[in-house]
């Protein structure tokens, strides 16, 4: 029971995140793994399994995993979303790496897909690993009634589409190179650009728990606030932490030209943000109480990344 | 009724296809423009509509829809999905088209997508049409029971995917320049590049429809059938075929070096070949009768093309 004028910091106080995010990512991870079998043609398969195993923090999937629990569903309920989730971050990180996109190398430590396969087999990979997450959902989620699926189906294509990441991605690539870009366009690209898949993930796994219109809405502007945090935690990694502990190679938003939050108002008043964005996000938790203490800990977590 | 010895061959003798092929294509192209309007941030909408609205056939579709009514179903039920096959096969081209795939400046005579927009977007307009056929049958869907909507998106979704279309391509790019390539090996890069979706455009129809198993299985092999006929056409067409008949570059397959059905089994063969499978695809039409008139002259269609 939540107590009127209780701190919705006061959870994850009691909360282990890091021993939570680490049974999860295990879990996630034993699921990815066994998503994805090697066939022939097995260079097809290898590329997308090289991609979608090298690590991170899974934490889409993890979001997803917990608010499904946290609605009233179950793990297995929500774990081809949490896969798919994963498949289609990692189908937008394969094409944004490409050269004719951002040209990275490294991500996450390792060489980009292109770099290992060539350009053309990541790009199919993208694809393959894109088309596999709504089969995937569509295929394996059971014990959730057909019409909650579509629901999902719908709501990933969103987030993934021109309306959502692709969107984002386009106005990224126009507006590289410009000073003057706005606080107004600059949300834009993260709304779209991470946001919406993010939020996707979060509101995704209480769908697939039948939650109420009202719990949805919560877990959406929670989802939002988060978002945007993580982007802003994001442009401020990208100047002070090195490559090393980045995984990828750092600073290349400054060499780029990129607009950033950071570049927008200055690194103080951009922690500062970040961290009431937190706020807000934990304040939209309040109504689940005590259960939700794994996604108060987690907005929690994102913006302490930075220090 | 269908008397038992009729042949296969009579229904079309009686049914105007060219008029038919129009009327379908007006209502596919209508449903196609309303599907995408375009938004901010325009350039990834005109370039999605750019290839979607390039014209072509739309074979894919309309096949589609006529399945759906051979098995009960109507029009509407079917047209989310005949929008999405036609989106999934125009992302391919897209993407194929690209220099890191099959470097084509043409297609259905017009400059490719990359040629106007640049990789960046063509590879993002392809992503875009890809995840936004999903949503459309997700979310435009009515009057069919939400598990043959999820049945349709497993369906689609394995198409596309590195088990279909991605994972034939994967092997047409392999096999580019090599001589000795198998009829085994051209099969499966003919089954799965152009035949999964194929078959998918077919099957979906009567699956959106309710269709029996065993419908569906007839109409599976029809789909086969006619899909293998088509690409030994397509093959046939690339050698005996101008630049201005096609629409796009003649004689690509021979500079490729790429092995094809008629470098495999000469120009004669190949054409006895095709139409053997037309006659056996209309042999799976015979169950449904008169109805089926449509999808038999799209049979002799396709092997009428290349002469």
């Amino acid at each position: 029971m939540v107590l009127a004028g209780e701190s919705p910091l006061t959870p994850s106080t009691t909360f282990d995140l890091s021993t939570y995010l680490t049974q999860r990512k295990a879990l996630v991870e034993t699921a990815l793994n066994h998503a994805i079998e090697i066939v022939y043609p097995e260079t097809i398969y290898e590329s997308m399994r090289y991609s979608l195993m090298a690590g991170g923090k899974r934490l889409r999937p993890i979001l997803c995993l917990a608010t499904c629990e946290l609605t009233g569903g179950t793990l297995e309920m929500a774990m081809p979303t949490a896969c798919a989730v994963e498949m289609i971050h990692t189908m937008s990180l394969i094409h944004d790496d490409l050269p004719a996109m951002d040209d990275d190398d490294y991500r996450r430590g390792k060489l980009t897909n292109h770099k290992i396969y060539g350009e053309d087999i990541a790009i199919l990979a993208g694809d393959g690993l894109l088309s596999y997450a709504f089969e995937l959902v569509a295929t394996q989620t059971e014990a959730v009634p057909a019409q909650q699926v579509l629901q999902v189906i719908a709501r990933l294509g969103r987030a993934v589409g021109a309306a959502g990441l692709v969107g984002g991605q386009v106005v990224d690539l126009a507006s590289e190179g410009k000073k003057d870009i706005s606080e107004e366009t600059l949300t834009f690209i993260h709304t779209h650009k991470t946001g919406a898949l993010l939020e996707a993930c979060v509101v995704c796994g209480a769908v697939l728990a039948g939650a109420s219109p009202t719990k949805l809405g919560h877990l959406s502007r929670y989802a939002q606030h988060i978002g945007l945090a993580f982007q802003i935690v994001d442009d401020i990694l990208d100047i002070t932490a090195t490559q090393e502990e980045l995984g990828k190679t750092a600073g290349k938003d400054l060499v780029a030209q990129k607009a950033t939050y950071p570049s927008l108002w200055g690194l103080e008043e951009s922690r500062r943000r970040a961290e009431e964005l937190i706020t807000q996000a934990k304040t939209e938790l309040v109504p689940f109480g005590e259960a939700a203490m794994a996604l108060g800990a987690i907005a929690e977590y994102i913006v302490s990344r930075s220090y």
